[in-house]
Parts: structure tokens; C-alpha cells; sequence
């Protein structure tokens, strides 16, 4: 594949499940990425050095995807200046309410792209990351709007009883 | 002002006092953009009509804000390829919890850029169109770079008692 | 069966699980109704065009099923003067709170007839479209009277242990 | 004013600063209309009187309005055929969430209509009503239909700042 | 068993599994009580008749169970001075919250007295009537405090490992 | 006034503003009380003491208030055999979530009676504890159901407008 | 094991499935602990005791677990001047949000150190509890460290497929 | 003052209102500490810079307090082996929840002391660091107990009316 311009990132490796998700639309697009454990509480300084040199490498979107105190995505948005794309995890206990809240409600002045909760958050993530990419690379956008399209020709009317 | 990138899109005239954050950081970074009210439940055909040529007139990114059963934002992003940021108005009862879950969880298929319930989320939203358009634009990567290490200086390390 | 009165429409293929349930006590009370799949997020033509005819081909009460950022009901009931019926469909992370708030919270101006969250929400849809159908249709009156009747005569008062 | 058709009940007098607001869409549209207090806790001989000769007095629909444990609404749909249209009325700590959960989550066989929280929803209960009522009425279908259009034509595109 | 002096009522069959735990207590007082199904939803005029002559059969206590829009036991107390013990059973979606709000949040001047959500709180709905009907019957204080005092001797300290 | 058959007990001086709501069912009805303030978190040894000789002293029902993580009311439950009335108080943040999450949702084998959250909940807690005291006292039934039927009467049907 | 440190007390048996985690961080880092069930509801007396000596035993911190209306934290941290640690036990219908809001919402003066809801947050106890007991213990500070840098060189940053 | 052992962090200038609070108990008790504004999402450096000498500082404890997306306790706690005592901020929508649950739902691994929303919170933060760093220091251990007999002795058992 080559150079990636999305890279998702995560705050542990249970989070794949879920965060496998978010490379669908990107595949499906033909935006390459990379995938990443980083975890704001438990490699702090891995999260540093990654929000430090991504946009050098050639990362134009991040996708953070964490579950409960959820801070990996607001701090790679503190961190950088590129926009990131942040996929709240279903925890055990509250369903990912206490992810959303961590990423979502994030003050003035530092931004993320919220998502759903859950798998079907993290495929929107890659969709939207894709959106944001295509805003300068017609091709891609040509790219979209057929995928859009044919998304919206495979939803049969008929109910299948 | 220039040709407008972006349209902040809003329910009700109501919802002005909050969207106005929205304003904010792109009149800080130099990003031209429109202001209209457009409904999805009251005026269906100006949002179906919105969308249809929004894209045609130079619009890049659409930020739209609403409140309690917010559709406004979702519907957006059901009717064009352009990236849609969800500002979440706060709720007279609910305090914007409503208008939140309208708003984030979205289906599998259409994406919107969730921010926090009320006018942090509304200036968030600015910010957050400026960090896309950024993406293929150096000299508003630079104003952005700029703009964030100023933020940065302003915070003084000092409690004022 | 004659004339459909009664159209049950639903986000997805997959809510049907739930929407069967409104099929119940229509069919019990002899009320003509047809089924489709029209997604306000991924078919949001099909919607204006369900919308747009809905009225001229015999329809009288619409009633809408979606789980999750739930946008149909209210965009049904923004582009029709039929009364809509509202169902929540559960979702998987916050069981259908989600959809709860999404369809019963709508601005002043635009109504939706909101039900309970899952299977007895769709099962009450169908009830109150009849009860709806009945107030300009005698017959149809009297068998509701009757249905509530052996309903209630069916609840045994010994508790089986 | 003639023969009411639809009886607005509430719990308390109180109840009256939101309940007042169903009375403008059903003025607005010609549809006449009584107003009591009925409280399903402290009057609950009133309530089975009025359920019980509600549909031989000509009412047609009935709106009821309660506060936290709001059982008006669900008994009055247990105890009639005719449709009941709810209005969680806020309440001072739960800011109408125990109004609303307690009214909208009905079981299996007993209907309701349920709005929005406050204001908003009582506003709302007055059109749905009048739109049940338009089934078998093509006058008032007209002037519903007026209504709706003119309400479209309101809503100024142009934010006033 | 002798005359039953509390009286578990329950708005459904299926609420027996929940509230089958408000027996244990009082058989292990010796508290003689009965069970019914009672809808305040479905058989509202059963709930009236019963109400209306559960003093004269001299039961002094009733416990109600029901789930979702639970107006069980508040309307039981709307229509009796005997004291009502509320028992919210868990609902599908909502976990019984909205079983819970609905008991809890009466209104001024009519009461109810609401135990936990579920199992747990059937149990201590028939432990609570026992303490009710303790207060008037010396022998009964004395079964009360030697039950709770090998409840207590009941709790190894050491834990099992 | 004669020998107090009910203790009202708050966690703090603030709470009176509340728990005095307790003693208007009390008065009217004609039951002696006391008032005290008891605080599980500060003054554990008084609770302790509190609960030791209540019964002693005379005491039959207890009501307690409290707010936040409110304890209060299931430590005094789980000191003495008296049927332990509980009233969340609002607090600043979570109005009463918290407060009557605390206390109502009690482990299987102590029981406490709760009451709605704030005034409402203070006044029908002196209501209930009343019912109580009822069971075993003639005269005071007859107080009750004329106190009832008075409160039923004094609820006009007309909405003043 | 030397002298206890640090006592770990929990409502109920039950309780030890979620407890057992807080064992590991204290183990791994050498600090002696003990395990009692102490149940504020259903055991106060043996609280009280277990407050009353914990400091002369040695005890320098407590973790106390519980679900529900969890009461043992907070009435443990009234009772002695040592620092604890309150760990939300996972409850069946609420999923710990009781347990929580029960444990963390103390009044002004009565403090706890809350962990996260079920077996992160008993894990995270035994960690801060041994953070505790470092301030005053270079070699335990030594050990801390050096545990927390394996733990982060053991985080992977390739995902695993 | 002396070498302050104690250092209170806060999100923002904004944030002092609340944590002001977390002064008094540190003062009574005679505990030298120090205030400033650390914000994880908009001076991410300074927060690292923060960690990384506050223990060669002579720092023991850090008590931080932020609002909404809270990640301030978290990445402190992160980024060193201090025990780190959260303060849930209350928020202008969500009234604190989103601050608690961002706070107090850590992962397994770094953990944080997280005390109630609000001022109360802020004050019972104050006291936990004195009563951490007590463990080590026999005369403010004196203190504390002297001040928690004086804080018993000051509730009065008379409610003032």
C-alpha cells in the first residue's frame, strides 16, 4: 500500500475489534492507512512522539478510537494540528455513554470529530476521514459520490419476511 | 468577503446565539463562509434544495446546528458528499442530551463530525472546518499553526485569586 | 388485501424484527396496511417521494420505525400532513434511549404520535393507527371496542406458580 | 364555541402555563376544544367519570398532561378507545425525563401519543390532534394543509445578527 | 394459610418471576398474604374493584410490582388509604429505569413506598410490610428482630477464596 | 406535644428547608414528631446512637433525609427493626439523581420506603409514615380517609385560565 | 504475609469476583494486604468495630467495594481518619451507575478516593492504594516505577490482526 | 509558605471557583501547597513539563480539576507515579456528569482518586491529600483527627427552624 495519509490509532488492542471497522469505507475508497496501538494512559510518551511527527510522515487524518475515560482522541487533537476523527468504544459497564462524554465535550478551542459509539462510529470515522481528504483530490471525490450511490441503489424497498 | 467555504446551516433563528461561536475561529483564520436558517422539519424543500447545490456553489464544508430531535445535521449528510459538523444546541429540559444523541449516533453509511453540546461546540465546529479546508490549503495550515501556538501563549500559568 | 391505509416504513431491513410487531393488531382489527424499507439517512430520495405520494395513494396513517440517531418519523412528518407514529427501535449500545430521544423531542410545529422503545412500541404503533383510522369508521370502532374487550377478559386474575 | 371535540385533561392546575400552549394549533385550526383538571392520584373517581362518557359527550381526542409519576395519560388510554395524546409536563429536579419514561413506555395493548417534554410537546399535541381529526374531514385537511404551508413560508432563510 | 393481611398484586404473569421474592420474607415472618394479576393497563376496572374492597377484606398492606410506564401502585394508592410498597421491575430496554421513575416520583399527597429495581427490591417489598405490620403486633416485632439478628450471624467474615 | 411516634432526621441543617415539608401530613393528621439532625458522614456515633434506643424511646416510623451520596437512610434501616422512610434531597449538580439512587436501591434484606426526590418526596414521607401508624389506630384511619376525601374535593375540575 | 497494610472490605461474598483484582497491583508490588466481608447494611456492628481498630492493627488504607445503594466506603471513611478507597461494584440493572453515584457524590468533609465501576476500577484500587503507601516508602517508589515502566514497554504498538 | 508537598492543577482560570475549595482543608491542616493552570488540551507541553518534575519538586500529591472532556487527572496520572486526586468540574450543560465520568472511568493500570462534582468535591480533595500524606507523618495526623472531632462536634442534633 502506499504512503498512509489516515493512520487509526488506538488505546489498546482490544480496541480492534471494534476499530477494524474504521478501514472498511477506507479500502473500499482507496485511501491508504496505517493502524497504530496508542494509548494515551499507558504510553503517554508513544502518544507524544506520535502526534509530533505525523503530519512529517505524511498523516493528514487521525482516527482515535477509545473506550471509557477516553482521552486518547482529545489529546492527539491537543497535540496536533491535523483534524481527528474520534470513535467512542463500548465499555462494559455504561455501553460507551462514559466514552462519548470523554471525547465529545471537548472545550473551546480543541477539536475532534465525534462519532457514534461502537463499530458502526468507527466505519463512519474512515467514511468522514475520506470526506475530509477528498475536499482536495477530485478523483476521490468522484470516488465517494459513486459509492454513495451505489450504498443507496442496495437498499432494497421490499421488506424480506 | 470572498466566496464562501463554508455554510453554517441552523434550525431556528433562535439558534444564532450559539452558532455565532462558529464564526469566531474562521474569521481568526481567514476562512470565508455563509449563515442561513434552514429547517429540516419546517422547511424540508429549502434543506433538500440546500444540499442539492451546495456543493456546485463552492461550499466545502457544512456545519449545522439544531437542537432536541436534532435532525438537521444528519439529514445534511444524507443529501451530499461534503463533510457535515453537528453542533448539539442546548435543550430548554434536556440540556442538549437530546439534541447530543440525535445528533452522534448515526448509522452505519452517513457520517457527521459530532461536537460538544452548546457554544464551545459551535466554536469547535469553526475550528474544525478550518482543520479540513487546511488539508490542501499551506498558507491556512500556517495561520492554523499560528493561530494554535498563540492559544497556547495565552494561558497563563499563574492562578489569578 | 384492499386499499393499503396504514403504511409501515423502516430504517433498515433489519428493524423489521421489531416493526412486524405493528403488524399484529392491524391485522387483528382488519386494517389494510402495506411495509417498505425507506432509510432517511441512506435513501433520502425514496423518503420525498414516499412522502410526496403517500397522501394521493390512499394512506392515512404513517407509521415509522429507526433505531439510533432515529431521523424518519420526524422527516416523515415534515413532509406530510398525515399523522405519524413514531416507533424507537432498540440499538445496541443505549438500548434505544437514543431513538427515544431522537423522535419524541421535536420542535413545536412538527408532531410525531411517539410509541415505547422496541417491540411493544411497534406493537402500539399499529393499535393507535387503528384507533386513529376509527374516529371516521364505525365498524371499525366496534371491533376495537370488542378487541379491548377480550383483551382485558384474557388477563386471568390467579397468578400461575 | 361549538361542541368540543377534543378535551385537554391535566393533572393540576399547574399544569395549565404548558398545557395552554395545545389550545394554539387547535384555535389556529378551527377545532374545538375543553379544558379540566383531572388528576389520575387525587381524583381518580373524576377521571373514571370522564373516561367513561368522554366518547357519548362527542369528544373525539383527548390530550392529557401530567408531571413526574404521569400516570394521567396512560390510565385515561386504559380506560377509553378514543386516541390519547401525552404531554410530559417538566418537572423540577428531572426536568420532565420521569414525565416522559413514565408516560411513553406503555405496555403491549395500551397506547398512547406521546410528545415532546414541556411546552414544545403540548404545542404539538394540539396538532396531532387536529391531524387525527382531519382523517375524516377534508375541510379541515384543507386548512391544515394551509396552515402547514404558511408556517413553511415563516421561516426567513436570512439569520437576523 | 390464615386470612392474608398484605395483598401482592402485579401487572402481569410474566412479573411473577420478580415479585414470587416478596413472598420469602413473609413466609419466613409468617405474615399471611395473597397474590394477583391486576393491570392497571388491561383490567383497569379490577384494579378499582380491588381497591375499593381490600380493606373491608382486611388486607392492610399492598405490594404492587410492574415494569416500563408502571402506574400500578400509584394508583392503587390514588385509591386506598392502606399503605402501597412499589416494586419496579426491570424492563427490557431500559433496565427498569423507567419502571423506577415512574413509581418513585409521586406527586404531594399520594404515596407510595419504592424499593429497589428488581429481585432485591420484591424481597424487602414483603420485608417492609412486615416492618409496617410489626409496629401493631408484639409477636411479629420479635420474629422481625430475631430474623434480622440471624441474617447478620448470617455473614461469614472470612472471605471465600 | 405528647410523646413523638415519628423521628424526622436530616443529614444536615440545609435539608430542613426540605424535610420540613414532612411535618405538614404530620400536623394535619395529628401525629407527634420530633426533628433532629442526624449525619451518617459526620456524625456516625449519633446515628449510632440514634437508632439504639428509637424504639425505646417510643419511636414507630422513622424519615430520613439526605443528599448526594445519601446513606442516611439505609444505615439507619440497617440499625434498627422501624420501618425507615427515605427522602432524597436535591442536590446542586445531579438534582436528587444521585441522592435517591443512594437510597433506593437497597441490598435484598434492608428495606427502606422511598419517596420521590425533594418536597413532593418530604411531604408524602410524613404521609406514609401516618399510613403506618394507621394500621394499628382506628381513629387515625378515620382521620386519613377524611384528610383524603377533603384533598379529593378541594381539586376543582375548571382550569382557571 | 507480613503485617497487613492495606484491608480490603466488600458488601458481600459475591463482591470478591470483582474484588479479587484489586489483590494483583498490591501483590505484584509487595504490599501486604487482608480481605474481610463487611457489609454496612447487614453487618453495621462489625463495621463499626472493624473502624474503630483498623489503625491500631496497622491497617493504612482501606478499599471498600459494594454495589447498589453502596453505602461501606463512605461509612468507613466516616469512621476513621485512614484514606479509602471506594471501588463501585457492577449492579445488575444499572450496571454500577447506583453503585457509583452512591460512592463518589460525598458531602464536604467526608472524603473517599472512587475508582471506576467493576474490575478496572478494584484493580485500580490496589494501584492507588499502593501509590499511597510509596509516598512515605522509597523502595515501594522504586518498585512503582519500575513496575509502570514495564508496564508500558509491554504495550505493543502493532496491532495483532 | 513552606515547600509545598500538595499542587493544585486546573484546566483553566475559569475552573479556580470550584477549586479554591480544595485550599481550605489544605490550610486548616497546615499543608503547604501550591495553584496553577495546567490545561491538558491547550498546553499539552506544559502538562508534560509539570509531570516530569513535580516529584524532584517535592511534590507527593496532585489534585486536578477540569470540566466536560476532563483528561487533566488522567494524563497526570499518566505521567507519574503521584498519587493523583480528581476533581469532576461541573459543566454548563451536563452539569458535571460528563467531567465525572471522563474522570473516574480509568482503565486498569493508571488511577486516579476521583471525589464528587463540584466544590464539594473540590474540598473533600483537599482532605484526601492531607489524609494521604499523613500515612507518613504522626503530627498531621493528630491535626486531622483533632479536626474531624471538631468538625463532629459542630453539628448540632437541633434543626434551627
Amino acid at each position: 500500500m502506499s504512503q498512509p495519509k489516515v493512520s487509526i490509532i488506538m488505546g489498546s488492542q482490544s480496541d480492534w475489534a471494534t476499530m477494524e471497522e474504521a478501514t472498511k469505507p477506507l479500502e473500499a475508497l482507496g485511501v491508504a492507512f496505517e493502524t497504530k496501538v496508542v494509548s494515551a494512559h499507558r504510553t503517554p510518551d508513544r502518544l507524544y512522539q506520535f502526534c509530533n511527527d505525523a503530519h512529517e510522515r505524511g498523516i493528514q487524518v487521525i482516527i482515535a478510537g477509545a473506550g471509557g475515560s477516553a482521552h486518547l482522541a482529545g489529546m492527539a487533537a491537543a497535540m496536533t494540528h491535523l483534524p481527528v476523527v474520534a470513535v467512542p468504544v463500548s465499555s462494559r459497564n455504561l455501553k460507551g455513554m462514559d466514552s462519548l462524554l470523554s471525547m465529545v465535550q471537548m472545550p473551546r478551542g480543541v477539536a475532534v470529530a465525534c462519532q457514534a459509539i461502537g463499530g458502526a462510529g468507527a466505519y463512519n470515522a474512515g467514511l468522514i476521514a475520506a470526506q475530509m481528504l477528498a475536499l482536495g483530490d477530485a478523483e476521490l471525490t468522484e470516488r465517494l459520490i459513486d459509492w454513495r450511490r451505489s450504498q443507496t441503489e442496495s437498499v432494497a424497498e421490499e421488506v424480506v419476511k
